[in-house]
């Protein structure tokens, strides 16, 4: 049996959608960021760096952190959302990791400075609001010909996307003048496994 | 045969550093980020994005950017620098992913705000100090028991981390406080196929 560690977030989003997608049965562990419960004890002992989601497998004794490690798992765990046929599986990967490391930590720095920053810095709001249109731009014209992430089929690079840019809809980033963004961002929406995920441990709201 | 297309910085030498390490043949393409050829339409045509490293194997037809992404392709068309069994195999794959995701995108913005910001923020240098001692502490703690970033042997994620820890050498960020990541460093930094791949497609400066 699998357990998730997981809270409402961006990065927390990614596995419960995917789990819901898999159909894979799972135990929740509701971590409350807000009240430190990723700085206890026994959650360090999963995540020595005290951050969410975590997944735990009992069958396989592997214990995982970090999204886009935990999506990989999850993909070969059952051979589903993400494709054998070695030109696609790259190409996922490829998309999956530019979420990982090239898209998600910048969002992440472009909310901290424009909302959750004590001081408002000008500087450091418009670096971010750069780094990240250029993100945005180098997707958006990605999926002017292609309907997901990678290949033609729904896969783990597109649950890595969404989960930033769920979280983008609700703390009202826009993102509407990225057109081919905002529609692949619908599309993936329509999904009922999405729709669970995404209500998982508990809806997110702006704060 | 292999292409790289790469610079000297921090994610290139990943991607030189495991190619030496595996003694593959393939041919390096020196991208001038400083002359902008990272923005040159046949570039773009490789990774829309703009950045290096660019992956391109012509015996599989592969393309390939993002480093972590190309250092898991390259260990998997070997079988070489990451485990096959699963428990070793999740390891290196989680402290991989923590590299491209928690570590390295944190540094970088980190050097952006010391370094190469016209205006000098302090709030925006403290928070990223804030946030990197954050996870070179996890990184020290975790070496104190290990000798490589997972399981017994060196892999892929030692590579990743190292290609940050040698350019923060070169810039003068001391991170000796942290005992074991220095030791560790020291350790990676001993092979011979890491000097080769630090002095590719040339020596790095402070600059
Ligand atoms: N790169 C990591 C990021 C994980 C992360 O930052 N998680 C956030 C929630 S989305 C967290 O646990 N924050 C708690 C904290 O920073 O104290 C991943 O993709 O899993
Ligand atoms: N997450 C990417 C980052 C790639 C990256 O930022 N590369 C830098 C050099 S280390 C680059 O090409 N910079 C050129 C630019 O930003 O214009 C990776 O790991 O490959």
């Amino acid at each position: 049996m699998i357990q998730l560690y997981t809270d409402s977030s961006p990065n927390g989003f990614k596995a419960t959608i995917a789990l819901e997608e898999l159909g894979l049965p799972y135990t929740l562990r509701h971590v409350r960021i807000e009240e430190g419960d990723n700085r206890k004890p026994e959650f360090l002992r999963l995540n020595p760096h005290g951050r969410i989601p975590v997944l735990v497998d009992n069958d396989t004794g592997i214990t995982l952190f970090e999204s886009a490690a935990i999506l990989l798992y999850l993909a070969e765990k059952t051979g589903q959302l993400l494709s054998s046929t070695p030109k696609v599986r790259w190409e996922t990967l490829q998309w999956l990791v530019f979420h990982a490391s090239s898209v998600g930590p910048l969002i992440g720095q472009r909310v901290y400075f424009e909302i959750f920053a004590a001081a408002k810095i000008p500087e450091a709001v418009a670096h971010y609001r750069r780094l990240t249109d250029e993100a945005f731009a180098t997707l958006d014209n990605h999926l002017a010909t292609h309907a997901y992430m990678a290949g033609d089929d729904y896969s783990i690079a597109d649950i890595a996307h969404f989960g930033w840019t769920h979280i983008m809809r609700i703390i009202d980033f826009d993102f509407s003048t990225y057109r081919h963004l905002s529609t692949w961002h619908e599309r993936v929406a329509a999904r009922p496994a999405v729709q669970r995920g995404i209500a998982l441990p508990a809806l997110a709201t702006g704060a």
